[in-house]
């Protein structure tokens, strides 16, 4: 199928100073983890994006100088020899399909936790930083001898990325970086030219712009990744007043390439990043807009939004808001999406959700996975390919027990792969639980996980779906004729309110009608009375959600988790901040550390969880005791009912009967019973569909249960370092 | 100076099984940060402490499968080649100072995060993890096959570990691995024969430890670290129940050749580790004393309990308590404390103070630091040995300028290294603010900072010590003959209320009697009135310690805090817990997530941070507003004090003033003028005498004020890696 004439567009080629790109679609920097530490994971992450049709792709911010190092999280850095060479392998692999290389160059000052280099960073007045829990990072405010060194800084990191092979040399003046310091008025309270006037407070972002265009900028395109606003009001930067006003500095000056604009400062990276539950596809455009208006023709202009649909872009172009598609999301959800489009498969489409997981993994200092795409992070170091599958060379039958997302991704791969699948699921529609997880408010967009699937299953000869056939037994499936099982059957709420690695709570009985499980909430069954607690120990979406559409429903909801933070695995995801004005606005009450002693009807025994005092009783504490004293501290609440959001278990009986007769595989030509999944352990979505993923892509290995060993990318004791000790260091200081 | 014949006993040899270690010195696996993945790192910290004479050093806990994987925290790692290789050179190097090598081999089943590895662990039963943010950890059920293969693992890694030359193997059973989840009820809900009853639940524990001394007893001294008390009541294990008979079941078995004794699973850890704030050494001993009766002469025990003082050590051997000085942190503190023990020179041992940074920076995935040992962490990627200094070759003399932490390191570090110091403090004592810190409640251990210092500038002829010189001018400074200056003149506390990033508080003003700066209160300010507010953005001690400070003086105390816990780098430095408790104990209110709008003569105006609603309003918002609806969320609270514990301010004037005359330096003979510590940015303490030091050792480099480039242990692209794609997995599967 060929694609509509009006979506080449999108395919014209674009100038962006001394470089071109080959398309309009920009991978803008995004987190992912493997920074300069483990080059084949980078260089094969973007250079898959590029592989899929990204004009541009870029690294994650790139610090420029171990006094910016964010160390514990991974930035890229451009520090070194040894960085050069693990990103020009980046680099080479970009322009092996033909696209722009670009990194971020990164300085955060006096916001930079240091915990590997620990050295201090420079800020245009001295401020403890809002941004960690780390606490206590403070740099020290910049003379003008310390203003020539930082812009030294960049241009000698501008120099080796240069040598890296990028084409693209963006500073970054957004999430608290050094150039916007020195813009909001919270960071710089300088007195001389580099504060007051706004002309004043752009200074330095200037001046670096021009440092790095005097330097490269005839053969580096140099580019800005600017925050128009932080969201904070008239101590940061606001759009309308000094947003515009720099824009125009920037225009006036002529200093840069291209302008990539952004909203939201670190502490509001979760309006950058929004997450679907709270900001719908393009809902940075307004913003985009207005910079647009300023910078005008002569300045291509990048404007991200989580754009999945072709219209939605093409019309961006055509309203002239922007000239190029920017994508982190959408490009780590789908890595083809642009090739999709130029070919004119647009349902082959793999969109983005907005859930947020992808970033929730860097902000635990891991690696980048996604929940729609199962390959991403496992380029390098597994070797696989989101698009292309090998043709199984033993095509054997498989019946595949469970239509939920673990299954069907599953079912997806092995029908790719060439082996004949049998997809049985009781109900009559695909997705398990991810059917009434979709009707839980602000979810909506999460039901992709189901149609991205269903779509690819239903395009696939050798896969069979059967819908509404009831449970299945172990002898329906011993009796069905495949060669090889997989149970995907998903998982359940605890109905006893058994908490994490704590007993069930003395009264919790979701057979009564004053306890509920999620599950059974979206089944129907009604929440009688007024007063609903919901008890959250998943602390992820579940509980939050069902508290809003409680109180939606005109409840007056208590939302009790066990964590110190609401819906604590926000933090991760970048919802936390949201979540909480959430709760305040829908006048949801919360308590944080506490739990359920007991449920009886009408009331709940709510308990402290740190009631107990400090000090410790020795050995000699009575049996059956918590050995330090009890202060007290459990009080009870009136309630109509309460909603058990504690834990789950594993829907994994059918596959211990199976395993139970295992001696009766072989006489019905079964050879071998997996499990992946919920039915395993409960876990998140994507994590599901990872395991059913690589089943299928290890359906042939030795022991396809357990997962083949994956490269580790560290140091090996006896391989080189870079640096040596006695190795010098560039010279930046002025004097 | 010989030592006295009484801490000979100290220096026995001690066999542990078929092995025999040197003395009884037992450095204890600890977390620190290198892993398996920065082997010289790890190599050169573990075997620091083998030449300062600790007769065993363990790595940390090693991961004996990905499916025990704990990243993005990191273990060590025994899993395949590339593990064995990296930690060989540590089993080197400890061989070569005459010690044993140990490892732990650490399961945790379902409590592992596996974000690297993306594999599922296998527990008892299934629950949901009560231990990581990352939430939804969960693992599946054990089979007996399952029992099988994860027995299997240990023996596999157990021979890896061999190979590697590790001479002791051992059993991690605590912190919530799989021998102790057998062990609790909570986590076991079994009712076969690994279930019900103590002698089937503590059955896996034994069938592994049975395991490895079949396979490799002969060859290594198979231990265990048994957490005799989790701490949990009866739904875990319980000192005079399961824990007394587990170890009576160890001794008939006759299975392990040594068992280490510890207290509180993972989310008690800091019972294991505790702070100095809530525990003194020794606290453990009650415990060890039973396990020792229970055990007897013939399988050596070790007791851990932060013990520095070589009587208590020599207390504890000849009490028949123990026959090993476990250590972890006071290790971590003076890697050469047996030797010092060894020669006498007590008052050269660096003390740990039990503040728990260096398990705070794990608890951040970062890698380890000291407060008291500057060269922690250091071993390896800058060469830097804790007992030896490097001469200078240009014994230039130095001025140091305040006798905090930052200027007493960095004057001991010259000295050590040849230069001619003088160190003026204006104030009549070494110590700068660490003087008032220790008199906070608790934190009297913490002096050992200042006394370490004191002790050991007093032995260097090299360094003058001036004290109670009041505050130096510029002039001073310009006119005192020193070839070059070092500035460490502190910082301050804000008297306005300026907050992480924020404004000054309306009305702060520590002037007025009723607001007042932690300095203020220490130096004796009286604080007016019963109902006293503690404002605390600074999130680790200060804060809290005087709200208790307040409490035990009778005040009515409200803390409240801008962050979602207290004092929240508490979590990291395990403090979290009992900082709760403390809080409760006390009667103290707290309010999260707030901060102060205003204050006034007996009142306060409170904000809560996540009053603005989630919903964003465009660029078109009005000027001078955060682009959120406002709804409400402000109150008065009736208090008569405000302490102010937010943000500092370096005293850089003398420095600044300095900088601004750089011309004078020259004609005065001045070569060059440094700043270090607060006086550059405020930091924690231990950071400060890092800067310290690091000048120091760096004094002769062609630019001292900038860190030399340090190793940096990753991949390098185009060297090699273990695995590669393709290789096989060890068998450990039964069927």
């Amino acid at each position: 199928m060929a694609r509509d004439a009006k979506y080449d567009i999108l395919f014209d080629r674009v100038k962006i100073g001394p470089r071109t790109a080959r398309n309009r679609f920009f991978q803008t920097a995004h987190c992912a983890g493997p920074g300069s530490e483990r080059p084949g994971a980078q260089a094969m992450l973007r250079g898959m994006k590029a592989e899929g049709g990204w004009g541009v792709v870029f690294t994650e911010y790139c610090s420029i100088h171990p006094e910016a190092d964010e160390y514990p999280y991974t930035s890229a850095r451009i520090w070194d020899e040894g960085d050069i060479r693990n990103l020009s392998h980046m680099c080479d692999i970009a322009h092996k399909h033909r696209s722009l290389a670009g990194v971020q160059l990164w300085y955060s000052g006096g916001h930079a936790p240091c915990l590997e280099s620990r050295e201090v960073g420079r800020s245009p007045s001295q401020f403890q930083s809002p941004m960690f829990a780390t606490r206590t990072v403070y740099g020290y405010e910049m003379d003008e001898d310390d203003i020539r060194t930082v812009i030294n800084m960049y241009v000698e990191a501008g120099k080796r990325a240069e040598q890296a092979g990028f084409d693209l040399i963006e500073v970054s003046a957004g999430d608290d970086t050094l150039p916007i310091q020195f813009l909001e008025p919270r960071f710089n309270r300088r007195t001389d030219r580099y504060g007051g006037s706004v002309e004043n407070r752009a200074r330095f972002y200037l001046e670096v712009l021009d440092a790095l265009k005097r330097a490269l900028g005839d053969r580096c395109a140099i580019t800005t990744r600017f925050e128009m606003d932080t969201l904070h009001g008239p101590e940061g930067v606001e759009a309308k007043q000094d947003g515009l006003r720099m824009l125009e500095l920037i225009r006036t000056e002529g200093v840069v390439d291209l302008v990539s604009v952004k909203i939201g400062d670190y502490v509001e990276w979760g309006e950058d990043a929004g997450a679907s539950r709270f900001r719908k596809s393009g809902w940075v455009t307004p913003f985009v807009k207005q910079a647009k208006s300023v910078l005008g023709a002569g300045i291509p202009v990048v404007a991200n939004g989580r754009f999945t649909s072709p219209d939605d872009m093409v019309n961006l172009i055509l309203s002239n808001v922007a000239d190029f598609i920017g994508a982190a999301r959408p490009s780590i959800a789908d890595p083809f999406l642009p090739k999709k489009i130029e070919e004119g498969r647009f349902d082959d489409i793999r969109e983005c959700i907005g859930c947020n997981i992808c970033v929730s993994k860097f902000n635990q200092v891991g690696q980048i996975t996604c929940t729609q795409n199962q390959t991403m992070g496992e380029e390098y170091r597994r070797g696989w390919h989101p698009e292309k599958f090998e043709k199984t060379r033993s095509p054997s039958s498989v019946l595949v027990v469970g239509g939920g997302p673990a299954g069907m991704e599953c079912a997806r791969v092995l029908g790719e792969r060439g082996y004949t699948v049998h997809l049985r699921e009781a109900e009559a529609d695909l997705g398990g639980h991810w059917k009434w997880v979709t009707r839980l408010p602000r979810l909506n967009e999460w039901s992709r996980v189901v149609t991205y699937r269903q779509i690819q299953l239903e395009k696939l000869r050798n896969v069979e779906v059967h819908l509404g056939i009831g449970k299945m037994s172990a002898d329906d499936v011993l009796n069905y004729g495949a060669d090889r099982v997989v149970i995907a059957t998903g998982s359940r709420w605890s109905t006893d309110g058994t908490g994490p690695g704590s007993a069930p709570i003395p009264g919790a009985d979701a057979s009564l009608p004053y306890c509920l499980t999620p599950e059974q909430i979206m089944a129907g069954k009604p929440v009688p009375g007024r007063r609903v607690l919901v008890l959250d120990a998943e602390g992820h979406f579940v509980g939050i959600s069902l508290a809003e559409m409680l109180a939606d429903q005109g409840k007056d909801v208590t939302y009790v988790c066990d964590a110190s933070e609401i819906a604590e695995y926000g933090v991760f995801t970048l919802e936390a901040g949201n979540n909480k004005r959430l709760m305040f606005e829908k006048k949801i009450k919360t308590y944080r550390n506490h739990w359920l002693a007991a449920i009886a009807p009408g009331k709940v025994r709510m308990t402290y969880l740190y009631k107990y005092g400090p000090d410790l009783i020795g050995p000699e504490a009575g049996h059956g005791q918590v050995p330090r004293r009890d202060n007290g501290g459990d009080f009870d609440l009136e309630v109509d009912a309460v909603v058990l959001v504690t834990t789950r278990t594993s829907d994994d009986l059918l596959f211990r009967q199976l395993k139970a007769r295992k001696p009766e595989w072989s006489p019905n030509d079964i050879q071998a019973v997996f499990r992946i999944g919920d039915c395993k352990a409960p876990m998140q979505v994507g994590q599901a569909m990872w395991e059913g993923h690589r089943l299928g892509r290890e359906f042939d290995s030795p022991h396809p249960a357990t997962p083949l060993p994956w490269i580790r990318e560290r140091q090996l004791w006896g391989g080189d370092t870079v640096p040596k000790l006695g190795d010098k260091r560039p010279k930046v200081e002025v004097d």
